[in-house]
């Protein structure tokens, strides 16, 4: 049995069996193209619309405000190059701690004549306020901030952006990827006009994701065609992924509550068990989210502990999973002012709901041992 | 049990049972973010290159060559624009019988500077060789031509334009989504530069594509981010949809052969049937897709007859689905010269591996019943 203990909620999750359940009959006898005109097409639209009204109401938005994706990546290209395309090049801004589905978007448009501004963090990994309201005062066109960093968990007054950015008539976009699911997330008290959501994240499959879009903000498809999704997003729908990200959406609205506060518990035991061990914890001082702990033990490489944690059976992470193929020092650490040698020494463990606290207690005596074998080894070879 | 007759697989395919079975593992215990380097990550890494294999070796290219997407209208997209995005706008040329997802991209160039010449075709659904031969004589930088027509079934001379665009220099990208898996489909015999293929037209989920891409093409991603794809598709790889599609291919290759003469027999019994119903089949003097048939009848509504049958119990569609829509006559027929009264009349038959005869031989039955009667009240209301 293959099964080591899962440590990494923040790069991916296990799907929940019950939303499994909810999509193994549109992977068999309910295959239709929701697209078609008879009852096998009608069983898949009307699947599509259910999850719709789910995921819209997971987060207070109106179903027709719910445009789905392949996923965050795509939902956040979207956003970002699909408002590009329907206004004149300008300002534009994103946070210094995006995603790189973010930033990368934003910068492939600096060749269409936008100018981009990188919004810096302070050593907590929040927004500084004095460079944020510098660019409001600039007439930017829109900006892009996540609700929590994928990192370390730092969570942004995306409500007060987007008040400010209302203010100057710009639009703001915020990723919602992280903090869906671990945190209250309400597309209208939040008061955005665009928000990325990802199903993979909340115990949903790969595969869907949703774009919840402020209808006032006209966008320019980034898959044009057949004119899926209000024209926004063509292509044959994934019947099965958004039905399983609509079940995901509805459990993660009954259960987050709870989860979160046990979660949040399993977090302080295992940052309690750190303390003793030479380790610095990252957005310590902040709101973050409740499962995250990002941390860096003095001398020893993340990417060797991650390696030796993996050997001893528990999958944690040296940073995001989609930089993970990078060996850079972490952007959001690099952002947050943190030395080199201090960042490249960076593991992240993030919490999930199957988690409980003998496993966090086997991470720690497995974590010390590890700790306590390198420094040997680097006291051998100083 | 819900199980009308399903003649309509140019729409979307069932899952192979033996698909579904390999990709469960990837929906319950081996769940990964295939960018994750410890064991959970590794697995859905070797997984997705397993696919990878199998896509490249049922279509003769090479793994490296494969561009995983979230399926053929991404593809598409990303050929399109991603090509356009890498060279100065010029000439391009797509078919006038494309699909949406191929001409719409297309037609969004035209604001940054693109000239887009539509490539006729005759009243058989074939490229007229004088206007493309005139196209070619133009300088164009690239085209896009599909290898098999999803409503009428229509084989394009694909090499043949292949091997012109080569001599002056352009790349030409196919869109064999219907073509595969009913046909050979050999990437280097083609002698595209790049190839559009969909894993649930063959059998495998909704969810997984590939753009089959000559390396010596420069594209810019449609998603950009963590880097995945070799920075041409960016977002968490759909690892299950990746391995069914990968499974779906290996099937393919192995049963194409006799699967399409199979249905190709079937085909045969349905159209001699419809001879004597006042029934014009389109595209039927060239080379077309094995188990299609597009056709329509003399002064009846296409939208009602699809719907009479549906009620009878045969899932048919008037055009392709993904315009199903769009009340809008085929635009395939409207390229072929074909009248829009006889349009309007049009339905499409498409045949699977898993019907058989008297599937065809009811379907006959209920189609003469239904024309009949629709015929005996337009007699009564004329």
């Amino acid at each position: 049995m293959f099964a080591p203990v899962y440590l990494d909620h923040n790069a991916t999750t296990p799907i929940d069996p019950l939303v499994l359940e909810a999509m193994l009959p549109f992977l068999r006898e309910r295959f239709g193209n929701a697209s078609s005109r008879h009852e096998y097409g009608r069983r898949a639209r009307q699947a599509i619309d259910e999850a719709r009204q789910r995921v819209a109401e997971a987060v207070n938005a109106h179903p027709t405000e719910v445009v789905f994706t392949s996923g965050g990546s795509e939902a956040n290209n979207l956003f970002i190059k699909g408002a590009a395309a329907t206004r004149k090049p300008g300002l534009i801004g994103v946070s210094a701690v995006e995603h790189p589905c973010v930033a990368a978007p934003a910068r492939q448009l600096r060749k269409q004549g936008w100018e981009l501004r990188a919004l810096g963090v302070d050593e907590q990994g929040r927004i500084e306020l004095a460079g944020f309201e510098q660019f409001a005062s600039e007439r930017p066109v829109f900006a892009s901030i996540m609700l929590a960093n994928n990192e370390c968990g730092a969570i942004q007054d995306v409500p007060g952006f987007a008040a400010r950015m209302k203010q100057v008539g710009a639009w703001l976009h915020t990723d919602a990827v992280q903090a869906f699911g671990k945190v209250p997330v309400d597309f209208r008290a939040l008061g955005v006009n665009a928000m990325t959501l990802s199903s993979h994240k909340v115990y949903g499959p790969i595969g869907a994701g949703a774009l919840v879009l402020d209808k006032r903000v006209e966008l320019e498809p980034l898959i044009a065609g057949g004119g899926q999704e209000r024209a926004l997003r063509s292509g044959t729908e994934n019947v099965a992924a958004i039905v399983g990200f609509g079940k995901a959406c509805e459990l993660a609205a009954g259960r987050m509550s709870a989860d979160s506060e046990r979660i949040e518990r399993l977090r302080a035991r295992l940052e309690r068990g750190l303390v003793g061990q030479g380790v610095r914890v990252f957005a310590a001082q902040v709101e973050r989210l409740p499962g995250t702990s990002f941390f860096s033990v003095a001398g020893i490489d993340g990417e060797t502990l991650v390696g030796k944690l993996d050997r001893a059976g528990f999958a944690v992470a040296s940073g995001s999973a989609c930089s993970s193929a990078n060996p850079e020092p972490s952007r959001t650490l690099m952002a947050m002012g943190v030395d080199e040698t201090t960042a490249r020494g960076a593991i992240r463990v993030s919490i999930g709901r199957t988690n409980n606290e003998q496993e966090v207690d086997d991470f720690l005596a497995t974590f010390a041992q590890i700790v306590d074998q390198l420094g040997r080894l680097a006291a051998v070879s100083a």
